[in-house]
């Protein structure tokens, strides 16, 4: 409640911006309306992802209300990559696109974590969303380790490709664990060379860490990156149960990020 | 929404046939009928176990409630072994049937996990379960991870011996976590020489795979038993909230499955 | 539902005495009544614990129904020691209680983990809190696990210290993970010779284990309890989703405490 903070003179408003990136792996039509009712008017920026192909093993109505619901209240709904790369498979990405146009999606997930797919064909599905009207989020990242860890030492220019192919924002594959993938270790752990050189590669390029969503399940992860790029790091996978906690994040009012952004270093 | 499988030309329903066992450790009335909702006309062959005795330390309002909503979405619902071990320890498994026909239970897992029930007198407590027209799911392990690994050669036999005294179904005990029991170890990575023992010794007797149910409550889990013996591998302990994510692994559309049963190997 | 221990004649009521504080790290309001719902008349002294600073980051009517529906059913509600912490570095804290108290709450816990309270300041702020009519719960330990660690031969003194200085009960901290902090180690597992140590401590001062509340948030660290100090010790940092597991728990009625308090020794 906004007047708990004006009461403690914590300078800094309940409303943090920074994109979060809801995952919905399959919620209910209530408990969407549930988590929409009790955390109204205390987000800015939130995105849904409809998980993976998640969307395609529920009750269609639910599907369709659940998606009409999320526009209603103004967040953006966004397909999960796996369902794109199904159809990029089976060559049928722009027959893809217009669906999920039909369903009222207004941003798209483009990975490339399941499939050999080229950085020009990468490229050309950019162009091909943005032409419909979609924003563009890409994907960095394999679901399988072993082909993600072969990507360390590229991961940033990967980011800069998409970049300069047209994507809004690239997205760091975490996968829903955030273990053993991307810039996260077996125990969850981040690998601060591997994303101090993605860091590095972006603003090398002459973009900056606003143009990066990490994926950050976890939350250690979510306070490392808050304590390193600040309160309004762009953050994606997280569960909706865990939104208001990170919300508390965000804001300095947990333990793992107490005082951030408003306490005098001297008595954090 | 099974136009979008449709639309991407892939060649399998969205229902997966092979049993899915979800249990319920305590839902309340509102969200099993949120669960039920939103997966209606998705999933067959799915059954409910309301586990171990939590049904016993609810509102027996919401209990009544709940089997009755299960029951008339055509959901076959499961007590949990302990329930029923407890009975055996006061000697009151007859009067334990009466009670669960009562609540409208159809089928009734018959575990050893606690107690020291000998074959005989589990094989006899199937028979009167049979008898009293209940579907049983006799149940391999112990609760206890010390106790536990003292079957690791003799899985299969005890699997055999359920099945020869008149079982359903013989679940493979994993309990809640998939730690450190049956045949996970303490990461809960299958532990294949085990396994391997109990499908040759099930087989070798002239079962088969579709007679054992694995408690596989972990996605890893899931991934491998699928990989394994195919999308229609029987499977339990799945929470509510992971049933739509396990969909979508036995249908080969998420990472850890992607393209099996429908994508050629060499573009996999 | 309690005929089934009576069928089974199970000598224990399913109500078990205790203090048992939930959690409430963001529910919404229909989980919040559907889970109280769920377990009408099965759990004595619940407490719902409003974690951290969480409901300032919710819907501020969605909080404040939620309160009032928590006191209609005669739970005590209490605030999360965090939200108290910034209020004491902004030297708020008289403000804080008021503000509390129009809200509706009964309880303070009154935390020292992640600020720099001193012993005095701390004897204050329970008196200041026993002065405006709450029950007060303070808590021994930090946020951090390396501060933490630091106390690990102090921290019977400091529940000591806070009984002395009028505290109704003590918190051991453990967090919402139960890992790396207060009794557990990075596995979770009990550091018997560090609960040792805090149980003499109170006993020799003439306390008893009753003015003790652990935060014990994962099944094998309740197990552990309820065997070491029986089936009603105080247990905090609950998940609403947890409950009626941890009841099965203590009246011995699930795999980790099978007959515990019920079954004759030689039979367990």
């Amino acid at each position: 409640m906004e007047d708990y903070f004006e009461m403690v003179k914590v300078p800094f408003p309940t409303r943090v911006e920074g994109i979060t990136m809801v995952i919905d792996t399959g919620l209910d039509f209530q408990n969407a309306r549930n988590f929409i009712d009790s955390i109204k008017g205390c987000v800015n920026q939130l995105c849904i992802k409809l998980g993976w192909t998640t969307w395609a093993h529920m009750n269609p109505k639910v599907v369709k209300n659940k998606i009409q619901l999320y526009l209603e209240n103004e967040f953006t709904v966004c397909s999960g990559g796996t369902s794109l790369e199904i159809a990029f498979v089976r060559n049928k990405v722009e027959e893809f696109y217009e669906y999920i146009k039909k369903l009222g999606l207004t941003t798209v997930e483009l990975s490339a974590g399941n499939t050999d797919m080229k950085n020009e064909e990468k490229a050309k599905l950019i162009q091909m969303a943005k032409k419909k009207g979609f924003i563009v989020w890409t994907e960095v990242g394999k679901k399988d380790p072993i082909e993600d860890k072969k990507l360390k030492h590229i991961r940033g220019q990967l980011v800069v490709h998409d970049l300069e192919a047209g994507a809004d924002k690239v997205i760091i594959e975490a996968r829903l664990s955030g273990k053993n993938i991307g810039i996260f270790n077996k125990e969850g752990d981040v690998i601060e060379d591997e994303l101090h050189e993605i860091v590095s590669t972006v603003e090398n390029a002459g973009y900056s860490i606003d143009d990066v969503i990490f994926e950050a399940p976890q939350k250690s992860q979510q306070a490392y990156l808050i304590k390193r790029f600040g309160p309004t790091v762009n953050l994606g996978n997280i569960m909706p149960g865990d939104l208001v906690a990170l919300l508390t994040l965000r804001t300095g009012s947990r333990g793992d990020t107490f005082g951030i952004g408003w306490l005098p270093e001297e008595l954090g």
